[in-house]
């Protein structure tokens, strides 16, 4: 049987970029087409932001940290250019979506369609060397920075009566500071990190349950209320591998400990023991969550997690962590890997049948499938697995 | 066996009625809760708009149209006073939710938190004859009427490069402007209703399949985009219903015939031939929807196709309109009622099996239950079945 990094590095290459290289690209009007069947046909030609942003990032970041291949550049350009000259508004804030031929439909509501149009600008700039797209992604980064207080701006329908800050933010910027490492300087960086760390492990982490809070008080306080007792354990888990990353790079080992302790007590409350998978969403208390997918099983949460684990054995080897990272990858090659066509499914019911046969949509694109299943065969190539 | 007449009815008052009588109402801050478990124990104390104005327009519509009981009238002055005195912004417009005591949460974003407000004001003041609750009745109609084109206001996200316009709003004031019957002089409802009808069957409604579609451009041409292929079965269903209470109270037997026969061609189209039940949402060109939740199988979805069919009957009685009713019915009855507690379940995944067992929620409250129970026993009634 071939090693897992044999596995995860051949579907990566042979499986998803190819899927991405030959259906995705618009090259009329540059970006991409995320809305694919199955197959790999375009079944809507709309354009969502986070999405363009996250597929130029990843032929980037193949192209910086794999091969030197001229197409994924090109592919990356491609994107690039689109959102450059078409997807921002005038004062330079992201489109949430656009049409085929970039005429904005939604609004600059969503400050995460920056987040990856900086991520995006990052990783190429890296891979030419220009510093037209390093200064991009610097001043995009300011932008959102400046914006983190009031992210949504007139958008914004909460009242300030009940003020929860949200996890999105914070969970974003520990990576994106990162990955801007080569732009930023290096006191920017680490002041960053060290909010960035605490504010996912001190006051979103929930200390006694290692379970991370969707919504608090900005002191951390929990509030009994529809968000306050919201758990997204993809998103939890998620966010604990950048913390891994970030342990790693600063030798912290308690920072270590912390997140992986985490991923492993997210996926004890997290884990459907009736049909296996990692539930969506759930409610702190056990209510009703508002969410009717709340048991749906989401690509996105299970790749997470196999990075989360393939890490954490990486980093710190048990019996318990392997055990983990059988169970997800078994679960995960069973029902999301699509054995007759190239890409993964995206959308299984609590059952594990697939609930929407489409391979990109409106939240779906070339992102979290092979940045997972790069992250992971490098980690299992250092763990030798 | 007990006539499909008394079955509703005895469910109405027995079984529905009282369970809101006995769990929802906040007498101390006025309003209800609405955020009920299974069994009635109140999980969460927000209050959301929408449902405030409907459970108080339930409790007066009880006492106009079926008995003068003061505890009725009593229920519902406890959720207008609630309106009047909290719901509102500084503008009169009706903010989306409130905490109990009603400290606003969500702003006033959403039109139908104002029309539910408007429907209560107006039952109210018929049951009070109080000028003061009908006259606010006509100003909030007035309001919302003069929001028409653009509800949302500051909030609107979309751009204007696709124009489509959404079915929901002259689908309600087709039903609303009926509600405000004794308030408005006849020309505005004649006037109003003119529109309506046009709206809803000559825009909305494709005349070759007889489907409704939630998204039109302004002359009725479809747009091939997720908004636009977009179907909700239910609401088109339940629109039907109001078409056939205009066309009854017009004695106009062309939109009578349009009506049921649009019942029909919904009801071919969304009822799941494997499981059963009609699907909350679905794509025109058989595309995957956006709505994770499309394969669900929703309470009022099944509960207004009880009303459309029971009035398609009491009209034009058909075997195959007597097939569809038994169909619905036993769905109905089997999977939504309760067979342990009050009230009726809400939220079924594909398979009928209970999703969440809540009997009232953010977007359940004491409403489209009443209201369909009371409306088939009507109509079964007159139909002598």
């Amino acid at each position: 049987m071939d090693s897992f990094a044999t596995l995860y590095k051949e579907a990566l290459f042979s499986n998803v970029i190819s899927f991405w290289e030959n259906h995705s690209v618009d090259w009329k009007n540059g970006g991409y087409f995320s809305c694919l069947d199955r197959s790999g046909k375009i079944y809507d030609t709309d354009k969502f932001i986070w999405l363009q942003g996250r597929q130029a990032w990843t032929f980037s970041m193949l192209y910086n940290e794999v091969e030197k291949n001229p197409a994924w550049l090109n592919i990356s350009q491609n994107g690039i250019t689109f959102l450059e000259q078409k997807a921002r508004n005038p004062k330079g804030k992201f489109y949430f979506s656009t049409m085929a031929d970039g005429r904005p439909l939604v609004a600059a509501y969503n400050i995460f369609s920056d987040c990856f149009a900086t991520m995006a600008f990052a990783q190429y700039g890296k891979a030419t060397q220009d510093a037209h797209y390093m200064n991009l992604a610097k001043s995009t980064f300011d932008q959102i920075l400046a914006r983190q207080s009031n992210p949504k701006g007139k958008y914004e329908k909460k009242t300030g009566n009940r003020p929860l800050k949200g996890f999105s933010l914070p969970m974003i910027l520990s990576n994106l500071v990162l990955e801007l490492e080569h732009i930023l300087d290096s006191d920017t960086v680490e002041h960053t990190l060290d909010q960035c760390i605490h504010e996912v492990m001190q006051v979103f982490r929930d200390k006694e349950s290692g379970l991370i809070y969707e919504n608090v008080y900005p002191d951390g306080k929990k509030s009994d209320c529809f968000d306050g007792r919201l758990l997204n354990p993809g998103h939890g888990i998620e966010a604990m591998w950048f913390m891994m990353d970030i342990a790693k790079r600063r030798q912290d080992q308690t920072l270590m400990d912390q997140a992986i302790s985490s991923v492993l007590s997210i996926l004890d409350y997290a884990w459907d023991p009736e049909f296996g998978g990692i539930f969506y969403f759930m409610d702190s208390k056990g209510h009703p969550p508002q969410q009717l997918e709340w048991d749906q099983k989401l690509w996105w949460v299970h790749l997470e997690t196999l990075v989360a684990l393939a890490k954490a054995y990486e980093h710190k080897p048990s019996a318990e962590i392997k055990s983990w990272l059988q169970k997800v990858h078994n679960y995960s090659w069973q029902h999301f890997a699509d054995p007759e066509n190239d890409e993964w499914f995206g959308y299984l019911n609590r059952r594990g049948e697939v609930l929407l046969d489409l391979k990109g949509g409106k939240w779906k694109g070339c992102f979290h499938v092979p940045r997972a299943l790069y992250q992971c065969y490098q980690s299992f190539e250092k763990s030798n697995i």
